[in-house]
């Protein structure tokens, strides 16, 4: 029998997904990865409580989770310094961007992002029809200036930003991204990604708020708080915005469990703050493995490091080299970012494999 | 700062919920309630294999999961005689419809479905600017010659059916499904809801026919399973409708605690078989109840039992006079559905602190 029709908007889209999971080259391979440093997990593992709740609640699986997160909303907006009005839980940022995009974007509307930035939101805005405006990062950063100015002459319906950024783990000043945010037109939303803004120093995104309505902030349990598996992502908004994503999320669509593993992660912040610290220590290891290798570490405010290796193809031969040698890491792929390979800040066990790997990849391409 | 407008298709949706949870009654009433009746969830809780499953894993949530669902989605192509490239994960089946939906409906497309059928597809019909149209439940049962002329009277991009029948546990035969299926236009494609197909006989659904490009047939680990706290659904298709969902979906939206529960859930079919001999002694226990209260059950493949309490006012009192004895349960919102309250069949416990209840209930309500 013949097959509907799709939209068009639906066939025109490309089979590709934005990307492939380390669990695919370790099947192609047919061996696993020794260190997992290519998704900016937290190689640390969530807190202990937060494993203790999920082992708890796993006998309660059969019951649909609140659809309200009235726990968890309410713990975040007491962290924040918001309400639960301004909340709104989803399965990961990924899932978040996916709605923001489709409360904003209609077919034909102009979205800006920098060039090279989280391709998963152009996934969504392509999946939902928008057209895609580009600039260019400038030094390492996301360009603010571009960003508004595109975003002016366009007439942009959303426009993107990473701060800190991923996939070069720089940042700018809270100052910025307020001056940022004054400077786009009334219509224009700002999506303000701040999947690692708890790796970064106090200062680096603007106080939250709510009353603002011109911009959606996304943040996730899947970075520090070590619980990517688990699908827990909140966006921090205006009220009306919040409206919105309600109207159209999948209310159950958060699980019981990452609900419960998620409220013991955010209270137990002495591990967090642990963390913090461990991963300071890595960095600096990870600066002094890049200079003992005539390269440069590019600063970051991420569990991340983008290792600048002098140009594309030297990254990718050497990523390949990493993979031959059970190490899993991510590049950029879009110049001049792709001169970088990025890498993970793992427990030090991880770190010293890398580090082994590292030179020995190194030594092979030259 | 004033508010980027949205789309008019978001501004008119409305702010309501298809389902407020039992959570958020439990808050209003400060109470928790002795029997869960109300969502069909699974008391008796998932097989141990699934729980031990999740407990491992809970160490693991670190890591993304895997997006293609590799383990999982081969252990149900086998189980189901279909390939992989026959099978989408999701969000449970509510995440799936929304992508069945975006995947098929454009603003202003028509969609057929029963007046009082499953709210959280009508939720997402509308949500894309769908058009719904709705035919009426014949003597509790969906009305397949309704749904196909209507279907063909409006040429529907889509049809929803569920079978067995949620909120009714009405069904129909392979055969009349299978028919009712040829007689849809080229041009339609149906959704065939078979969240409860475990509980009822062998030859209530057609076999699995991945050629039918004109069928999605959706399926979940919340009902039977005892997973609906995990989010996890399955879409078996045609090709072409999975490589479109594929282009659309959030890919790592199925959690990996998930992925490993319902790997090891599926794989214990002894245990499923032990549920559903209980489900069938349960069922005929409160067949029992309403019979010694002058009321009739309605005989049910799935795993609740519509009582016909003869009218929308006993139903709405016995409801709320179930509520004060702690416990949930939900009735259809439709005439003339809205004669019965629906009861999902838990374990003997359960079932015995819903008998005194009810016996209380109707003393009460009369």
């Amino acid at each position: 029998m013949t097959s509907p029709r799709f939209p068009d908007l639906i066939s025109r889209l490309p089979a590709t997904v934005p990307f492939v999971g380390p669990e695919v080259q370790e099947r192609q391979r047919g061996m696993r990865f020794a260190a997992r440093l290519g998704a900016n997990e937290s190689m640390f593992g969530p807190s202990p409580f937060a494993i203790a709740a999920m082992q708890d609640e796993a006998a309660e699986a059969w019951k649909y989770a609140d659809p309200s997160s009235f726990d968890l909303k309410n713990a975040l907006a007491d962290r924040m310094g918001c309400t639960p009005d301004n909340i709104v839980l989803g399965e990961g940022i990924d899932g978040l961007l996916g709605n923001c995009v489709r409360l904003l974007v209609q077919e034909g509307d102009a979205v800006v992002t920098s060039d090279g930035a989280y391709p998963t939101f152009n996934y969504h805005v392509n999946g939902f029809g928008g057209v895609l405006h580009t600039v260019d990062y400038r030094d390492d950063h996301e360009d603010l200036d571009a960003l508004a100015a595109k975003a002016r002459e366009v007439g942009a319906r959303l426009v993107y930003l990473s701060n800190p950024d991923n996939p070069m783990g720089t940042r700018h000043t809270a100052e910025a991204v307020a001056d940022f945010r004054r400077s786009l037109p009334e219509s224009t939303l700002l999506v303000l990604d701040e999947a690692y803004t708890e790796f970064a120093p106090e200062g680096t995104n603007p106080p939250i708020d709510p009353s603002d309505a011109g911009v959606i902030r996304l943040r996730t349990f899947s970075k520090i708080y070590g619980l990517a598996g688990l699908r827990v992502g909140y966006a921090i908004a205006h009220p009306d915005a919040v409206t919105g994503l309600n109207k159209i999320r999948n209310h159950f669509g958060v699980n019981r469990v990452a609900q419960q593993a998620a409220l013991a992660a955010l209270q137990d912040q002495a591990y967090i703050e642990g963390l913090k610290r461990e991963i300071e220590t890595g960095k600096r290891a990870y600066a002094g493995i890049a200079e003992r290798h005539g390269f440069t570490a590019i600063p970051s405010h991420t569990n991340f490091v983008a290792f600048d290796v002098g140009g594309a193809e030297r990254g990718e031969r050497l990523l390949k080299a990493l993979q031959d040698r059970r190490v899993f890491i991510r590049k950029p792929g879009v110049p001049p970012l792709d001169r970088c390979i990025r890498v993970t800040v793992g427990p030090e066990a991880e770190r010293a494999i890398f580090e082994q790997a590292f030179a020995e990849a190194v030594a092979e391409v030259g």
